[in-house]
């Protein structure tokens, strides 16, 4: 864990400073850094590492941003189990939920092996298309498939372990992990999951059919989706952050991957204190 | 109302024979017909007239086929008040709510006076983009402003006449006369509003705030929403038919239309029982 | 006007200094005050008058506490329809909108003629039994039927204007003003009502359909709601604060009533801006 | 498995003839049958055995009837892991799903060793009182804390495995297993939990922060809920069947039970066809 990967999120002049303040940190530790190119940019220098690759190197990322910067991140360091620190640059994420005046105390424990990361579920996500598989993506938070802006309601036809569930008639469906059970999938009314917990949440966005309630299945399962709408634009988004346009009758095929995210958490606050924060429990 | 306008679901072959039967009725009692240009490709006849025109002769429309076609068209039924009575074909529909055993005796009533069509509420939506202008609908379910499928949240600034109300962090926005509320509100989470209620729904599609709730407004405001997300796909749809993109800053304004359209609904059977039907209230 | 009345929340020491004040600047404008017996604990005084004669003398009610306090004012001052204005003591409510350095410039423009109140709709609520009325209520926000801790899930014959609406199954109903939306209702999934909105909601709490959404109607109508259960335990509660046992088929009648509660709001804030405060619109 | 219990569902006469069938049956393959006091009392017999005794002999339980009448035996043949097969007699149970025309093949099925059971996960719920245990239960649905039908909010101070998660202002709170799940969990707006997930779902009912959703957390956990209301009535019910006052500061602690309940389900139908069927998800 010698090598220590910083990914910082685009356009926040103000963690200039921050990164500063860590590499000087790192440096007096005998820890080598690697920056990506946001970095990079954001330090004026030329040594920037594309964000898929630092991680080849890095045994642990330091991620400065928000939820979005680390799950960019995750995608990459999850196949290979590296671990992640999300320090918030600006409110409290659930994901970048540590805050500056703890991120050293936490790093130093961290490189004195007293922080044991939580092991974030993470997804496959296939696309097969006439028997041939099209496309293949990991993610942290969720695999959804919805419609275009002037489409339509959508035919999703949805199975899981070959049994058939039911065709979703809805503008989407949400399968997402745990980690992402507070993401897309909560605006959508999907049920809050322990982080973890060893289970995914399908959630029918808008559903046609009012009893098609979220649907907590274990984790070994295999979900298939196929797109039923024969002229309608359909699209296949992961954490939000990479698409897919989907044809007639493709199938999205959604597994657990084989590897998990480490995440190092705060050593002072809990799940449900974060919780709170976010959802502002102590207040109407 | 000697002259009746009739509208067919396309490619329903099935619905050929009910033609048939229809225009010799009308034609036994002295009603002249106009058929549309999807009934004429039925029937294998060119006289059809589009049909957005028939409704500049026709006293009544009769529409063959479910919601859908009813809303295509109300939209051009409605500015010149012409009652519409819309048979189903297949399903009961919220609109198209006459089974073809009741059609002669409405029709019947219809023409001897006795058939007191509702008045159901209309929207106007305008979009002013600069200071101007660019483009103007009608319709008489919903107004919905949604995210392109591989768009992220969008911003959605809302204002009810002049005040406003919140930014709209969702995947969109609807905003539904008392008639749309059992169609896109419904599935997005709104309640129903009575057919004939003075007002109009605010429902947000996935928010990603959760307590923004549906917001239920007198009919006589103005609703304005001001397109905010510079970087996202966003478009503007009408009765889930006719489609708009916006563009960054565009303002959506939404107001009651000056005229309502004239429903002709069943001699037999009340709003309640319509919802009782569609909804399956009577079982789990 | 001249004649003001001061109903104070229980057990509030802090609001004695707020209610001296009061008393001094009415004194000085040549304004009666009339104190409710709570007022009269606080400060030590023996003159305080049952709450509910307040409203036979005042011109204008002053309620100094919370939503509650308001709520079992606006039960007498409503059929005399006599103004009422809340004070927030704690935080913000939706009735009792107006902190204490909003309270004196607004007194002077209510003296003045300068502050129009808003008209809010309230209910009546009738228990009929073997053909006679039993009990009969006035309230502000809500009624509510609903089954005790140990019972289980009630029917709820329901019919409005002699329609057979459909029998709830559920935990309860509560047929809500547009004032009482933000109340119990939007806890139980309902939508939030305009204020000056002319319409009543039905909200059933916890259905066994899941299809029984939210049910918007015009302030007009007359709602009949049958007690269906033989056998469990069922209450009617007006405003959350006023309870009467309900027998098996006692028949719950609820109306608008014929006045209106007159409610001096805020001449800086609106409606919209209490929403957004109250439920944190502006954070997630 | 050679003596076979039989549980029916009080005054049903059209199970009198069902229960002769089955006895006959089960004479026919050597298998002696124990009936509980219903079922003795629908055949005019006296050798009736109280239903929480049937299960000391039984290696199998027929339970003939609902969901609640095999939830009642549950309770007892969960402990002692006696493998239960409900039969409905009236609509298809998510619990008692067996339809008549299936019930002998399955049985011989189950006599044979064809029949794998699918064990549920059940609960134990215990009440803690100034320091002592007060009461014990078991259930396989779910243990619900809620209040009178008069009382207001309450104030439910819940942690997990010691730590504090929030304190639910609401009607009440549900403490489901996937089986529950698609009870009271669902009407109260829960999510739908795989039968076989080792989870526990956290449902409040109509609670006051609008934030707070449901809540799913693995089943090795330990939660506690403390009634925080001095002034209102509070109960515990477990399974909807057995319920408990709940005093001022009471502690509820719900665990998962040290046995499962096996349980038969059929050799045709899978659980999505149990939940297409009760939800009606093949309609709108």
């Amino acid at each position: 864990m010698k090598t220590v990967g910083i990914a910082t999120k685009p356009r926040r002049p103000e963690a200039a400073e921050v990164v500063r303040g860590l590499l000087a940190w790192l440096a007096e530790r005998g820890c080598r850094a690697l920056i990506d190119e946001e970095t990079a940019a954001l330090l004026g220098r030329g040594d920037g590492v594309p964000r898929d690759r630092l991680t080849e190197q890095a045994g642990l990322m330091v991620v400065l941003g928000g939820d979005g910067t680390l799950l960019s991140v995750a995608r990459t360091a999850g196949p290979r189990e590296v671990p992640v620190l999300g320090v918030n640059l600006g409110g409290l994420g659930f994901l970048a939920e540590i805050p500056l005046d703890e991120l050293y105390p936490l790093l130093r424990a961290v490189l004195d092996g007293d922080a044991r990361p939580t092991r974030r579920l993470m997804l496959t996500c296939g696309v097969e298309r006439g028997g041939h598989r099209v496309a293949e993506y990991v993610c942290l938070n969720d695999a959804v498939i919805n419609k275009g802006a002037m489409s339509r309601i959508i035919d999703l036809e949805t199975s899981i372990n070959g049994e058939y569930v039911t065709t979703y008639r809805a503008d989407g469906l949400i399968v997402s992990t745990p980690t992402g059970s507070t993401a897309y999938c909560l605006a959508a009314g999907g049920p809050i999951l322990y982080p973890t917990l060893a289970a995914l949440v399908l959630t029918p966005i808008c559903p046609h059919t009012l009893t098609n309630r979220p649907l907590v299945v274990p984790d070994d399962v295999t979900v298939e989706i196929v797109q039923g709408s024969a002229s309608e634009e359909v699209s296949l988004t992961l954490d939000g952050q990479i698409g897919f346009q989907l044809q007639h009758r493709d199938a999205v095929v959604v597994r657990r991957a084989t590897h998990m995210l480490p995440v190092i958490t705060s050593l002072k606050r809990n799940y449900f204190e974060v919780l709170r924060t976010k959802l502002k429990w102590g207040e109407r």
